[in-house]
């Protein structure tokens, strides 16, 4: 009855909806979560949107607002909001009004708290539907509520509220989709038993700002442009910034929990990272493509480690959090409010590329822009020259996508004048007015083409009509969102108990946010100022005082990463060290997992490392091909050398794969490697010599209770692994034990059980065959993290 | 009976010699050509300042002017010279007066034209010591005349002037050194019959300019601030500087002879660059050791190419040039006035980044300088914060050696204040006063620590003192010269054809002669104005239109530089093909010299070749170790292999070298080769294989009147070279025929013959083994350049 009336004001209004038109069906719009804050302050006037550019395509709409409450007050609460609706600037006010009157006829409210409800929401539905003689086009679910409902929901909807066949259903999420890898799995499973994929579109507001939507389409339509410039020989960095000048007062209860990480960098910065580093696919409005381009850019991005961030937290956050969530006076938070993060990708058009992501409250200002700066290559002769300035090539390039606020106070796209006018579609953006009383990164507005959007329009606008219109690329799937989490969960788990540097706020932070790429990682420019230290941020003193021996050598120990990076360093002075003396470095490689971290490590910290003095030796290898990926040699080659610079001669796998056979005795293989070892390394005594340690106490592949290369001639041997495959080549302890140093790598609690064992037994080789590693001449140095020394 | 007078005078005066001081011995100085310009301007006034600072080092000193005129009319000229000799602003003017007309005393005329001119002056000095009792400490003789002259007169002073034993000879050559290697050298050469390598001073007068002469000790001095920053990581590039607003007129008989490179670039700005960039040895005054580093960056140096400099002139000189020398009317000079060239290191310190070396004449100021610029490794969260804005991370950093001129019109060594605050000699160098309304380099003078000299020596002044203290690091040796002319001498000989950018001069060459770094070279960044292009500057067509075919197959042909850069685009081009279809790219390359040029350029300018997916096989190899001197695989690891990002997996070295033998048939090499290509080459056919030819016709290691490889199965081969080493093994002509393409590179004057043959004849392999290269179902394509085509 009521739709019909409002048929009947549409087509007395004449422009719109002609019933061929009117065939196109009914969408049903629900809002969970009705009268709620978001709904207030963004999804109505969204929706209202929405009602006023697809008034006359084709469908008809109703629009239901549900939450816990009771109907009589639920219905108050709503319509007051529904009346102070705005109408759009662009908007002839008298059409707006009938719009909006009709907007509101065409909006009701509903109690959603038990199953009935569901059911009764659909009959209505139904009911309205078949009375109107309307055939029903979709459904749109928009779950504006805490996430702890989802599942309850999303069960009674799937059970009660699916539309008939033929008609889709839409469910809109909002974060947080979970609070880490594990989380987010979660609950992506348990939404999985309700919904199809396509049927769910998580939001992340970012894909709605039009500065941000408008990357991919940019570097489509510039190609000509970018193709030659958007790459690591051009690109200087990238930069992806939300600066809030606002802090968490009032909202701790949520921010104590998640933090600026989680709010801001895993989801919107993240997003608008991979826009602009992701492989261009053909078609950049093809959901799939762009799906499929986005998670490889992810899998190129190297992990995350704790020196990639830096994290700070204003001042009077800790008091915050004390009065709002009733914490004792010591209570310390964590939380970092500020953080700064370094993301490097390996793939070959961004490798050594720094993308920087920062976010904070409490900052000077308020701004949000995706800034890639290019690299100078000009030289500018005439340096003195002003005139025509904006051209000179030795201006700072950039392109810049402005999210808002700032400066401009608009989204924009800017592009140096210096690099290339750009293609921008003339009827959604528009050339702004030349200001060249407003500078933008040190420079004046006047240096740059700046291009602001003709109608600006909020975030949620814009992704409202984008559900609308089943644009999925605008929307976070669920690969997408556990790639993103497996991308940031590491570092998440290890910053957890890590104290940010506190910062006043503000203008008065001055450079205490600065921070610096140093050796792979970040680092605050400035020391931290001892006065703002509180005295309850003191770290447990370092364990390295209490054990510093382990079985009568040498122990360093510390949690693993910073283990590994003492080793790397200590590796590294060894070899300049050898350099030095004898002009090379023969080094021995155990194989494994342990070492991953450590090849990694070299390759990407240590550009001082002598590679072109040194000889890599394997110490030991599985018997398959090279290339096959259980050779410990390829994770080797993939971790490490295929980064550095070592000559092709002075890499020596093991000859395990000889005239297209594995380790056949006579192919000699062992006997092959023994005379390289002896024609090159002096004395056969290698400078360096890698282990690890079995939790059956093996190393090397030398086996308990194994006939093979414990004892007898320093040789290489053939020997039978317990686990596949089983066959395996090995240096002999003997070999070993001629090293000039010996260092053993022992990581996780998985290994405290065999660390305990041998920090009790004596020299048993038979029984563990590291325990027999003892080096003659040489120095024995244990390197064994927390977890594997304390359980 | 004249130095007795003037000892007199200066015991009068009291302060100065002892008698004990006196006992260091007499210095005799003769300047050569001491009415010439340069002696009028710099050295007599050089001279005088030697005898100011050292009267009272316990040497004596006699100062003899020299030239061709005769006595009566040189002596006045000269004597007008020295009366105009001005006291330095140090020095008390009557402590001065004393000192200047002590020194006129001390100086005197000779003619010296004749042999027995020589000889008279021999026996005048040999006299006058004998006389006053002086032992004979040295003498100094300064060419300061043209160049021609040098050997006659290094040839008198050899054989009549030469100190007795015990006593030093110095003689001080003044540039120019040749004109390219070849001339170098054989000047040097002369040179050599004469004098010793410690006898001969060759001046580079800026080796005596205050900043160039405090680089080294700069750096010395303040390592623990450079030591971690003088690197590739830090440093973004280093530009050298010397701009000239006066043109050439009145000195083009000399200029059009020379031209900027090899009167600015060749010797000043490559000295600069060399004290900045060489490796710093643990004492930097010890001339030796200076030296050794200087040579050893020399070699760490890319060679330069046609492409590495950008070439103006302006506009102006051609006329002067028609006027000065009489040319006639079309008189076209290519010697370029303004110069940018792009210098690379291969050193693990420098590798990648830029240097930069710029000089020019009519510019639009005169300043010289070096100036290191640092890359910005910071992000500075509180950007508009401006207060201590000298200190912020995020302004430009860099350290300055300020040769003159220029805003600050003082030498200087400026060191950006986010940097370090240097340590500095308080002798000789002061802090400069803050002055903010200078700007240098965008940055007011403020945001720099700036030191000038306490006092400001002219750098001959410089140069006479080192000539008189015997330190030859200021000088140039024989080793450096030609080391720089070694280094210069390809680049001049490349571009001597080549017509420069015509620019206008002074502040209206605006952007004109800006230029970038494009693709391992350098490029103007703005096309070349049409309305200055003179018609007679049009370049011979090309010759590719003539003959578009050799032996019925597709001809590339041009200079050899250029036929390099276009086989190597058509080689990246044919490998993304093969990558895109395939997944791989199976390429097989030559040995010998011609593919050098062309693995250098592949590794140097090629970056998006897909190295990741290609497979690197060997045509042929000798049957040496792969590490020899020999080996065709160590000339491809050491000039592509070692540059680029080929799995080692996917390289595959020939294997003469099995079981520490080479090449024994037992051993069945090439079988195990056959078997590797069966097992990875689809159908044993290479995406490419990249040939060469003999002067005898041979291609591969398939030589003519062979057995082995011509005819039968497409397989690996041993076979015997004419030329040593004999043993070789091979590809053979079946299986390079089943190639999809086969691409031959001829090169130079000397395959002109054989060239010229091959047109000629048909299909006779077992005479030319090159010309059975007939892809069975692949194309051939030829790589000739003009030399070897045309002769």
């Amino acid at each position: 009855k009521m739709l019909g009336r409002v048929l009947c004001t549409v087509l007395f209004l004449g422009a719109f909806p002609s019933p061929a038109a009117a065939s196109q069906g009914h969408i049903s719009v629900v809002l969970l979560g009705a009268t709620g804050d978001l709904a207030k302050k963004y999804l109505w006037q969204g929706l209202f949107q929405l009602y006023i550019d697809q008034v006359s395509s084709g469908h008809s709409f109703t629009f239901h607002g549900a939450a816990l409450a009771a109907l009589e007050p639920g219905q108050r609460l709503m319509f007051d909001v529904l009346k102070k609706l705005s109408c759009p600037p662009d908007e002839a006010p008298n059409r707006c009004a009938v719009l909006k009157d009709q907007f509101l006829k065409l909006s009701q409210y509903h109690q959603l708290k038990t199953a009935e409800n569901y059911s009764a929401l659909n009959r209505e539905i139904e009911t309205l539907l078949r009375q109107e003689g309307l055939k029903e086009a979709g459904r749109i679910f928009y779950f504006s509520v805490p996430p702890f409902a989802y599942t309850e929901i999303a069960r009674h909807i799937n059970s009660s509220c699916r539309p008939p066949p033929g008609a889709w259903l839409r469910v809109v999420l909002e974060k947080p989709f979970g609070h880490d890898l594990q989380s987010a799995q979660h609950l992506a499973a348990e939404l999985a038993g309700f919904f199809r994929e396509e049927e769910m579109y998580r939001v992340d507001h970012y894909l709605g700002k039009q500065a941000v939507a408008h990357i991919l389409p940019f570097r489509d339509q510039n190609r000509q442009f970018l193709d030659p410039i958007w790459n690591r020989h051009h690109v200087e960095r990238v930069e992806i910034v939300l600066k809030e000048t606002v802090d968490a007062k009032g909202r701790t209860s949520f921010y104590e929990q998640y933090g600026v990480i989680r709010d801001v960098l895993q989801n919107h910065l993240t997003e608008a990272l991979l826009f602009l580093i992701m492989e261009l696919p053909a078609s950049v409005s093809r959901a799939q493509e762009v799906l499929q381009h986005k998670l490889q850019a992810f899998q190129s991005l190297w992990a995350l480690e704790r020196s990639s961030a830096v994290l700070g937290q204003y001042q009077a956050y800790a008091r915050q959090v004390q009065e709002e969530l009733q914490e004792a006076q010591g209570y310390v938070s964590t939380t970092p409010t500020f953080a700064g993060v370094l993301i490097r990708s390996d793939s070959l058009r961004w490798e050594g590329v720094p993308f920087l992501l920062t976010s904070g409250k409490a900052l000077d200002e308020r701004v949000g822009y995706a800034r890639v700066l290019f690299k100078n290559r000009a030289y500018c002769t005439q340096s003195g020259t002003l005139r025509d300035a904006g051209h000179s090539q030795c201006k700072p390039k950039h392109i810049i996508f402005y999210f808002g606020h700032g400066a401009l106070n608009t989204p924009a796209v800017l592009v140096s004048r210096n690099l290339f006018q750009p293609v921008m579609p003339k009827d959604s953006w528009k050339e702004a007015e030349a200001r060249s009383d407003l500078h933008i990164f040190g420079q004046p507005l006047s240096d740059f083409y700046v291009y602001s959007p003709v109608i600006e329009r909020d975030a949620y606008s814009v992704l409202i009509s984008n559900i609308y219109h089943g644009r999925k690329d605008f929307f976070i799937t669920t690969e997408n969102l556990l790639a993103s989490w497996a991308f940031w969960t590491p570092l998440l788990d290890s910053i957890s108990r890590q104290p940010p540097r506190l910062y006043p706020g503000g203008v008065e932070n001055q450079h205490l946010l600065d921070f610096e790429m140093v050796s792979g990682g970040l680092a605050f420019t400035l020391a931290e100022p001892a006065e703002l230290l509180s005295p309850s941020r003191q770290m447990p003193s370092d364990f390295r005082a209490i054990q510093p021996k382990f079985r009568q050598s040498p122990l360093v120990s510390a949690w693993a990463e910073e283990l590994i990076s003492r080793l790397a360093s200590d590796m590294e002075e060894a070899a300049v060290r050898s350099v030095a003396r004898s002009g090379q470095f023969h080094l021995a490689l155990s194989g494994g997992s342990s070492p991953v971290l450590l090849f990694q490590r070299l390759a990407r910290h240590h550009y001082s490392f002598p590679w072109q003095h040194t000889h890599v030796w394997l110490v030991d290898e599985r018997c398959v091909p090279l290339t096959d990926a259980e050779s410990n040699f390829l994770s080797l080659h993939r971790h490490l050398l295929q980064s550095v610079r070592v000559p092709y001669f002075n890499i020596h796998p093991m000859p395990v794969h000889l005239r297209r056979r594995l380790c056949v005795e006579e192919d000699r293989g062992t006997e092959l490697y023994a005379k390289d070892i002896v024609a090159l390394v002096a004395n056969a005594s290698f400078d360096l010599v890698l282990l690890g340690v079995g939790t059956d106490g093996h190393t090397a592949s030398l086996f308990p209770r194994s006939e093979h290369g414990l004892e007898g001639a320093p040789t290489v041997v053939l020997t039978e692994s317990p686990v596949k495959p089983h066959q395996r080549m090995s240096l002999s302890l003997p070999l070993i034990n001629r090293a000039r140093q010996v260092f053993v790598l022992v990581l996780g609690k998985g290994k405290h059980d065999i660390t305990t064992l041998l920090s009790r037994v004596g020299h048993e080789p038979r029984k563990w065959p590291i325990s027999g590693v003892s080096p003659s001449s040489g120095q024995l140095v244990w390197y064994v993290d927390y977890e594997a020394l304390l359980g």
